[in-house]
């Protein structure tokens, strides 16, 4: 049976919600191997987490997308004998190509104190037999190349020599619900994402206004759930002209279409926080960043967010773009986000930049006439 | 009269803002010239900015702090000529370290195509002269050690061996104002310069409730003002006894102390929203993130903005605390923030997590009824 050590870093400071947490994160991680078929047990030790399997390569792509942990490592797992554990330090610094010119460092953690050695010694000693057997040099900082964990605890010790990075954050759904608008584009799944990141179960709403955005918004809520085990990412998928359609009709025969994309953006919003009501749910999350696009602006985002029943968060608000779509990227996004794009339709040539409330008040007013007049 | 290149990005492809956010850079430029008691003058040509000054050594560091710029380098000015270039590129490769086991790549571009060498033959010319000459590797890929660079213009070539980079973003005060809220703590102070980097004009907001932190808050916004060329960083100091005192003794009053925080967050804020009224400012930034602290729920997030009169923008929402402590660490507040910790006296034992819209509005009814009783 193969092993997986398994490190959370946040979480482990949360005081009494830990146990919460880690209970959380271990459901999580199951729900990571039962995605991609995988038998394995998953096992609180201490602050860490083991995962039994034999399928221990297979495992670590896909866990090192579980949100809460910061790092996974295959380990070996020996007799708590220093002669076993030095041994197959030796061995393993040698698979990870310790040798001339390839520096390493071993770390060790003595979790028992009934061992006969202490950690510095376990580390000298398995450090000189590697300079001895495999060569290489020492480097006691976090520069080295190669670092070798040893961890003896009571009933056995593991070693390890090769740490893959996790994302870190919260595990998904200990911080609770938030609606999350995905369009097509490139910001608004890296928006969701980062709250995913924090802990927050998303319910993703999708205003559908033509087939193949519609597509790469599915195909971007598909890529996130590749982050979000334990959480299912149901999508609400809602009519985009039935949304806002009669409004930007009306703003036509106002003459002040130059209002579209801050009337539109309302309306949408409106509907997501909604939906967050019906299913409690605490925020409605978007993707917009300061000064990317025209309609972008300060005053914008004033008139936009005025009176909106629940909080709008922006957590791309202080990104550049470059940051946005190094993000994409990573979360693989990006490619479904760029394969096309088609612009909107109700795009003024002139949208205002700076909206005051005072304005979205008068026009929201005389709006609200014509739908007497309608009547 | 020495000579400094600087790159800008994202406000390259601003379309019709690109004149005034250009102009905006330039001014902010020389605001930080300035700062230091440098001579020098900032002049656009093309799609960069050269400053020309006597002290380019101490002017470097500076302005590698100016939002909207992604890098500087320090450049040489030669005669348009073939053999001049070639030359200065060998000398430039020689003071940047060039040599055994150094690799090296050169990047020409011929902005004046009336130069008689196409870019990929100046690129190839000097890349052999110094292979010749000083030795090392050719790299053509991005991992090389050092990049030169070769610009040929009308009036003149300029060639450069080193690349400072610039934290990029927007020119701070093309985007307007914001209020944000500064406290003595490592969050508030990130928040508010990730906004300044998307082109804000913080106003910062202070509320003192003891010698110390006050100290602490006014040293990190000196320490933003490293970043806030242009725009001048005027600090308001409100009391925080006077702001939210008379609220928590009420509170104690009706034995809901488990409110404070929330009750307490909601002052702050609210006068905040008052101050960006004041100052036309269209929004009031904090530094929020989700789950660091037991009161930062979603449900207080919720309960905290509701009705409120401007948008509460939090830029960290989705960071982690381990990647607010390193901007910290690179913006030069996280040792102001750290050197002294003073918890506030009115954290309840139990602060409330999952507040709620309705129980906010009951209490703050019989906080108005005593208010009522008072008079």
């Amino acid at each position: 049976m193969g092993m997986i050590l398994l490190r959370y870093g946040e979480i482990a400071l949360k005081g009494r919600n830990r146990v919460q947490f880690v209970r959380r994160l271990r459901r999580n991680i199951r729900a990571c191997l039962k995605a991609y078929n995988l038998e394995g047990t998953v096992q609180s030790v201490g602050q860490r987490i083991y995962v039994y399997t034999e399928q221990v390569q297979d495992a670590l792509e896909p866990l090192s997308r579980v949100f809460g942990l910061v790092s996974l490592s295959p380990v070996s797992e020996v007799a708590r004998d220093i002669d076993a554990i030095v041994e197959e330090c030796v061995r393993q610094a040698r698979e990870a190509g310790v040798g001339p010119g390839v520096s390493y460092r071993v770390r060790a953690r003595r979790a028992d104190k009934t061992f006969p050695h202490t950690s510095p010694e376990i580390g000298r000693l398995a450090g000189e037999a590697i300079w001895r057997e495999v060569g290489g040099e020492v480097d006691l900082s976090k520069e080295a190349d190669v670092t070798l964990g040893v961890e003896v605890r009571r009933e056995a010790a593991f070693v390890y020599g090769h740490v893959v990075a996790a994302p870190g954050g919260l595990p998904v759904g200990v911080e609770g619900r938030v609606v999350a608008l995905i369009s097509g584009g490139i910001d608004s799944p890296v928006a969701a994402w980062l709250m995913m990141k924090r802990g927050c179960g998303i319910i993703p709403v999708h205003f559908s206004a033509n087939e193949s955005e519609t597509q790469k918004a599915l195909d971007n809520i598909e890529a996130l759930g590749r982050y979000s085990y334990g959480w299912n990412l149901r999508p609400t998928i809602l009519d985009h002209h039935e949304a806002v359609g009669p409004t930007l009709e009306k703003l036509r025969m106002l003459g002040e279409e130059r209002w579209n994309c801050i009337f539109c953006k309302r309306a949408l919003l409106l509907k997501a926080c909604e939906i967050a009501s019906d299913f409690q749910a605490h925020a409605v999350v978007m993707g917009d960043s300061l000064g990317q696009v025209a309609s972008q602006t300060l005053p914008n985002i004033e008139v936009i967010s005025y009176n909106m029943p629940k909080p709008i968060l922006r957590p791309l608000i202080g990104f550049d773009k470059t940051e946005v779509v190094a993000l994409a990227r990573r979360i693989g996004t990006f490619d479904i986000s760029t394969r096309s794009e088609s612009s909107c339709p109700f795009l003024p040539a002139h949208p205002i930049t700076r909206a005051s409330v005072e304005k979205l008040i008068e026009i929201a007013r005389r709006l609200d006439e014509m739908e007497l007049h309608d009547a």
